[in-house]
């Protein structure tokens, strides 16, 4: 892919002694959004599914609800400094009807009071923003939440190359991996899977759970939460905000997922302990792979 | 402190059989940011050190350059939802003469042509921001660089009880750890541990290591590079635009810090490779400590 990895000459120090060698790190490089022509904001990405970053974001921010909400999603048409397309600025045409967000709608958190910003503002915010119940009927063998992050590793193609990348998933509950990216950006990650999703037309996603690399946030809670996804699993440590909106907003939220053993935040009445893990229908392999510059322009153009 | 750490209910799943416990979570909560009693901006951080914090964040940002640009930082005086202080807001006033920012400064990137957006663009703003050369004279032992990692740990303490966390720490040369910071937000610990060093009066910090406990980011590069420090040290993997700002900003970066190994990125004329580990003119414990809520006011009023 060329844009993902790149190599990198790197001077090794050990006890053998210095050795010069060429190392593959991941590629980070801005994203500037723009939304209807007006620029919103820049985010330092990994290159490569874009289009599902930026539908995810816009998600995330409350922009968007569906596919059709986005017309025209593609690559300003000029070229950068060295006269080549920098593939780094994306530009989204809102549907007729709907509302564009105001500038850096990131980070903007409401506040209530002229003192008044605190965790449970940013809750109430996002319960706020939901448009989706999350489901009651998900059930999830507990063995099948164990396997998740191995499951999601075996998927991470950049990491095992880098060590350098988050990952994100989104597993079935009937054991498919059905969509996993990896990102510099923990919050990219996600933004990408849900963004594929919602292309898919497949939010609320009231089957999967959201599987992730490493700790879980407010923010990734935030997604998941305005995905209608059931059930978070981290890797490592939720935060106590992570937590508090997990129970306020009927989260499943699983973390220190380590071994044979993990912990249960909030809500376990999802995680079924003795039911066995059912196989797989497809084998993973068949998974919404990461796309190539070419492939995220399919469908979209020019 | 009750503010950094906080117990939660958890069901731990084992082979043992699910067991009920409470377990220490990482505090995350939104930090409200005015300048001038206009908001700047948003952030999800671990509370403490508040004002270290936004004179680091100021600080990158290119808004201040000494401690003196800064005249009065305060917690908001109204009250939240429940009539108590969140203690959440936190007010900046700048002296006359310092321009305050444009709101939401943040993820900003100047754009030099209409689709110009890329690597290069990102690494030139912060060499045309930066107002430190960085240290020509800075040579360290590779036993030092290499015991980095162990020595931020060290000092980690509420990693060590919740895993939650990621931390920075300035490693002085002559082998003292003189700052440790910890946050949700890798961003927030270095904007901690910098700004600490703007109120000292250390900056440049031309004589002392940057060391974090995760990945090498742009944005964690730039924040070594604005406050003059001369070797990045991350335990983990850089991304490539790290490596790119380093390159080209004359900053050392290692990475991959393990066991005896560690791959140097980027200008490794500053690792000295047979020289002594310096035995620490004072042990670790006279770093400078995160502060309570108490602390942090220290100095700063009403």
């Amino acid at each position: 892919m060329g844009r993902v990895t790149r190599n990198h000459s790197v001077l090794q120090l050990s006890p053998e002694g210095p050795r010069r060698r060429n190392d593959p790190v991941a590629v980070e490089e801005p994203l500037e959004v723009r939304v209807n022509g007006e620029r919103l904001m820049v985010t330092m990405r990994t290159p490569g599914d874009d289009i599902d970053l930026v539908h995810g974001l816009l998600h995330s921010e409350g922009v968007i609800s569906d596919a059709e909400d986005v017309t025209l999603a593609r690559y300003c048409a000029g070229s950068g400094p060295d006269g080549l397309n920098t593939y780094n600025v994306l530009d989204v045409r809102l549907a007729a009807g709907v509302a564009p967000p105001a500038p850096d709608v990131r980070r903007q958190v409401v506040t209530t009071s002229a003192c008044g910003i605190c965790g449970s503002t940013s809750i109430d915010q996002v319960l706020r923003q939901s448009r989706h119940p999350l489901p009651s009927d998900l059930r999830v063998p507990a063995a099948l939440v164990q396997s998740s992050p191995v499951r999601l590793g075996e998927q991470q193609r950049i990491f095992a190359k880098t060590g350098g990348l988050h990952a994100a998933g989104l597993l079935g509950r009937d054991g498919v991996m059905i969509c996993v990216r990896e990102d510099v950006g923990r919050h990219n990650a996600v933004d990408k899977v849900v963004g594929w999703a919602l292309r898919q037309q497949r939010i609320p996603l009231s089957d999967v759970i959201l599987v992730v690399s490493g700790r879980a946030s407010y923010e990734l809670t935030q997604k998941a939460v305005l995905a209608g996804i059931g059930m978070l699993v981290a890797v490592s440590a939720p935060s106590s905000l992570a937590v508090d909106l997990a129970a306020e907003a009927g989260l499943t939220l699983v973390g220190f997922v380590r071994g044979e053993s993990m912990n249960v935040y909030t809500h376990p009445e999802r995680i079924v302990v003795d039911a066995p893990v059912p196989a797989p229908r497809f084998p993973d392999a068949t998974i919404a792979r990461a796309t190539t510059r070419a492939g995220v322009l399919d469908g979209y153009g020019p």
